[in-house]
């Protein structure tokens, strides 16, 4: 063995996550988790390396490009996920007989793209999906609204979901004779917030290839969208507007349908929004589509998105599986939390650190903190006695606020006091068998 | 696009994840992060893909056949991780200045593995590690025997935590003057308890060239352990046996401290042996070393294993850190539970499901459920109305035991009966707004 030391690099594009950010991180999905599961969602996994044939499916260009992929030693043709789409729609495929239907699940892992790297986009993250799949009921997309309502009340992040349904814009498109072309039209309006109706108006001639009467009727529905109508009032002008389209007004009643109920689901009704211009970018979408705002930074885009879709496996069964899901951006979301200053640098877990003084005070220390612990509050213990300042200074590093201090004295008089660190006040002696509940009492409540 | 369908099969040696046993899996790694976070130790983690230079670091034959090797779209050279160990070793010293020491972490995350798949083992699994990094104090070893204690202790299996010090080891072979044949020595005294002793003898004869005075040496060593001495008598005894050896009382010095030590972290002295064999297979061990067995299950082998290490990064940084650490094995100890028979056939979080038997019911249900969901027990609600009986099914199919059943009768009494359906008892009518109450004080206590 030589000993020239190996560069510690990593990969270009990838990421290691120190304390900080995995403790934030564990800390969100937990909450997320603890929602999906209060709703019935259960949790799946599959495997990182699938067949290259099952992940490229209908086969863009695109995708292939972005796959991490190779020939293992056995000579297959294999592929990292590049999402959590795909294996779910194999997943189902593959264990239907095992399944109760509806089948509702979360999936939460990472997935792997080789993009070009950029600014806050990296070739390995987390995702974040929950699906309701086999079943047609609209009642699903209600309760998926939901689950985002309740999981992101329950991060604390202000929000406002956005709903529509494809329906009605293919059915606008229908009355006006387009819907051949409704693909490009629909690619068209999704960018309307982005870039601007002049944008938009230019995209709608050149791709969509609508005529002017056409395009003024686009606008003028999507003028429907922001005219602060209350929802019974938009319904209303909506079946009138699309009274020449059975799809539009199946759209308008799916709709309707799917706000209503989503507040017996726990909607705040101030955060559910009617928004005719969402449609979404891909193309599976067939029903309810959605996407997810931050009340206090809009401009980071849809931290939530999803929607209904006719047939999730196509691909892979013959057995038609309907469906409807959302996915959680995580990492969008702790990027702003983190730009709105509503998290706590920490780098550790523990609430609690037991500075030790000398060596007298040693086993007391180790025992004091496994009493703290087992009063459920998480602790560290000084492996060896040192001088306070450098322990104080540990402690303030990892963001440990509450520091116990025990040397010899405290030994002697079996108490010891406690120094909050955020605060800089200490308190006086607190005996060591008072002191885990002192904590939770006086610092933790 | 054809309409050829495409084989939903996944890669040999990998498996999918189904609800019941991702339920089982999430609920034991939520238990363990309890109990790491409660030491204070940190989570962290790395990219499943990372330069293969880094990944081979020493670089034998055996962990280059078991890697999944290939050449990016860049051209660099790549390989998925195998263990937890080198990404932490290339973490920490590429993150040296900003992390705070000793740095306490545990890192869970999947590992890949080109071997040939065996019945119990596949390609892609679960690691599960946690150390302590950057000092030599025995108190860390101790603590770590207490982190596992308690993780098992926390998951509800009973276990025996076996303790020992490679320097005792390397004393006995220093008084023998077999230094220099230490590791072949200490590989074969690992394989006492499989192999027998007659497979161990031949060993140290042909592999270790021991002669008959230094094999007697060796089992008169080991009869030391099985000689059913106190602790105190034992070390006594251990102190006599080693006497020419500084190391090796060195070593017994250690044990002994870390033996005591582990007490005052909680852990529980009926199940802290010592046990003079374990020497663990790793060269890189070189003080402490452990496993832990199952008491009703011993013959599954160890579920936590590890030891000390004298410096962890050498391949990557100057910095000496010299630390102490455990893995704990998930799969074998789900495998062990599941032969056990302590784990339930579960396929949904939710304890209650809320059946809907007409139109009329649907909205109440709903609001129920919601209720149910906020007094804190997942809950799971028909989306669609329908007969009894395909609801009980499909409740009892995914392990969910309480059913609140809801029809037209129901909603007009604003009442309605609850289904235990592992006992097949139902209560009569409950009111609505008394549900939730009634079942957190009457099943869920």
């Amino acid at each position: 063995m030589s000993n020239k030391l190996i560069e510690p690099k990593i990969l270009k594009g990838f990421q290691d996550t120190l304390p900080n950010t995995a403790l934030q991180r564990k800390e969100m999905l937990g909450k997320l988790e603890l929602v999906f599961s209060s709703f019935g969602f259960s949790p799946i996994d599959t495997p990182a390396l699938e067949y290259t044939e099952i992940l490229l499916g209908k086969g863009s260009n695109e995708t292939d490009k972005q796959l991490f992929r190779f020939t293992d030693n056995g000579g297959r043709d294999v592929s990292m996920r590049f999402d959590l789409t795909i294996p779910l729609a194999r997943f189902v495929a593959l264990h239907q007989n095992e399944l109760a239907f509806p089948f509702k699940r979360y999936h939460i892992a990472p997935v792997w793209r080789a993009e070009k790297p950029q600014k806050g986009r990296y070739r390995e993250f987390i995702q974040c999906d929950f699906d309701t799949i086999g079943t047609e009921s609209k009642t699903a997309d209600a309760e998926v609204l939901g689950v985002i309502s309740a999981a992101l009340l329950k991060i604390a992040v202000g929000h406002q979901i956005r709903v529509n349904n494809r329906k009605i814009l293919s059915g606008v498109l229908d009355s006006l004779n387009v819907k051949e072309r409704s693909v490009s039209v629909l690619r068209a309006i999704d960018k309307l917030e982005k870039l601007g109706r002049e944008v938009v108006e230019k995209e709608l001639v050149e791709e969509a290839q609508l005529n002017p009467d056409a395009i003024q009727s686009v606008f003028r529905f999507i003028e429907l969208s922001n005219s602060n109508l209350d929802s019974i009032a938009l319904f209303n002008e909506l079946t009138s507007f699309l009274s020449v389209s059975e799809l539009g007004l199946a759209g308008v009643k799916e709709l309707k349908e799917v706000y209503q109920r989503a507040q017996d689901f726990g909607c705040n009704i101030e955060d559910l929004v009617i928004d005719l211009t969402i449609a979404r970018g891909l193309d599976y979408y067939t029903g309810t589509v959605f996407e997810t705002k931050l009340k206090e930074l809009p401009s980071i885009g849809s931290i939530c998105s999803g929607g209904r879709y006719d047939d999730l496996a196509s691909l892979y069964t013959k057995r038609r599986l309907p469906g409807v899901g959302g996915s959680i951006g995580l990492d969008r979301i702790l990027g702003a939390m983190e730009e709105l200053g509503t998290i706590k640098k920490k780098s550790s877990p523990a609430k609690v650190y037991v500075c030790v003084l000398d060596d007298m005070a040693r086993q007391s220390s180790i025992q004091l903190a496994s009493q703290i612990r087992t009063a459920g509050v998480p602790c560290e213990v000084a492996l060896e006695p040192s001088a306070l300042g450098g322990q104080l200074k540990y402690a303030d590093l990892k963001g440990i606020e509450l520091v116990v201090i025990i040397g010899s004295n405290e030994i002697a008089n079996k108490s010891a006091p406690i120094k909050n660190l955020a605060t800089k006040e200490q308190t006086s002696a607190i005996s060591f068998s008072e002191i885990p509940k002192y904590i939770l009492e006086n610092f933790l409540k």
